[in-house]
């Protein structure tokens, strides 16, 4: 299924244990990795979709888990209308463990909540910021070098605004 | 594992093509189960978690797909905190059949919406009604027997409410 490889894709990124600091990057003096917070109430943020990804894949290891995805009411519209996403809007991937049983999947402990923020400043990334943090910790940033680990990836998605997730009714 | 026995008998209950019809059970005038509509904004409802039934699944004749399990903000603190939920918690599964490529799953199309109502006047079904629509299509209620179809499955959870849904942080 040609989607479900986009899908895959779109989580694989997004999941990755990837960040931006891109004002860090672009040489400004301003916010840092550590100044990006979780953030709040997500799980009644608009839920775009969720992946499993099990140990048959050949993503487990990367990014096995069970993926469920966010957008905040910012990126809502843009996300089931397609087009640019404004300054503000956010995606979140609420990664957890996926225990499997006699064919079905489910929840587990959770191993790491990724975000990517639209922010049109950063230019040296496509207008996105991305962080993570190892088990959904705060004090756990994953961030190490922006480009390389998320935008390198989102790239080939340049005519949707480097968002790989779809709207799915 | 035996909270994930426990999370499939939950999802194959509220999953399960049933519905409550309880003023019409009881006798009572009053609503019938046409008169149920599928809640608006679910998908910013509180993503209470999200099971995936597969083919390899014994329960997957009858509640093979992916389930998105949704709660409003009326039961959102009775999941949390357990104990008995509120006049006008809804929870609601949205059912899509899942795609199952290379170790990963992801939704397809909607399967039904199925739901669950506290409504304490309803004595005989534990203080909920439910109902549940074939591909999530208003003009398909798919209600029968409310009393076989669901309450008989969520009697033995008594003790929580009639509720098998559990929170996971």
């Amino acid at each position: 299924m040609k989607w479900l490889t986009v899908l895959v894709i779109a989580f694989a990124i997004v999941a990755s244990v990837v960040a931006a600091l891109l004002y860090a990057a672009g040489g400004s003096a301003a916010q840092s990795a550590s100044d990006l917070k979780i953030p709040t109430g997500y799980r009644s943020w608009f839920h775009v979709n969720t992946l499993v990804i099990d140990k048959a894949s050949p993503l487990f290891e990367a990014l096995g888990g069970m993926h469920n995805i966010y957008i905040n009411s910012t990126g809502q519209e843009a996300l089931k209308k397609g087009g640019t996403y404004p300054d503000g809007s956010i995606f979140l991937d609420d990664l957890h463990e996926v225990t499997a049983s006699d064919g079905s999947y489910a929840e587990g402990a959770r191993k790491a909540i990724t975000i990517m923020i639209k922010d049109n400043k950063q230019t040296s990334t496509g207008g996105w910021v991305w962080q993570a943090w190892a088990g959904g910790d705060q004090s756990k940033p994953l961030v190490t070098d922006a480009v390389k680990q998320c935008f390198e990836c989102h790239q080939p998605q340049k005519d949707h605004d480097y968002v790989y997730s779809t709207y799915i009714p």
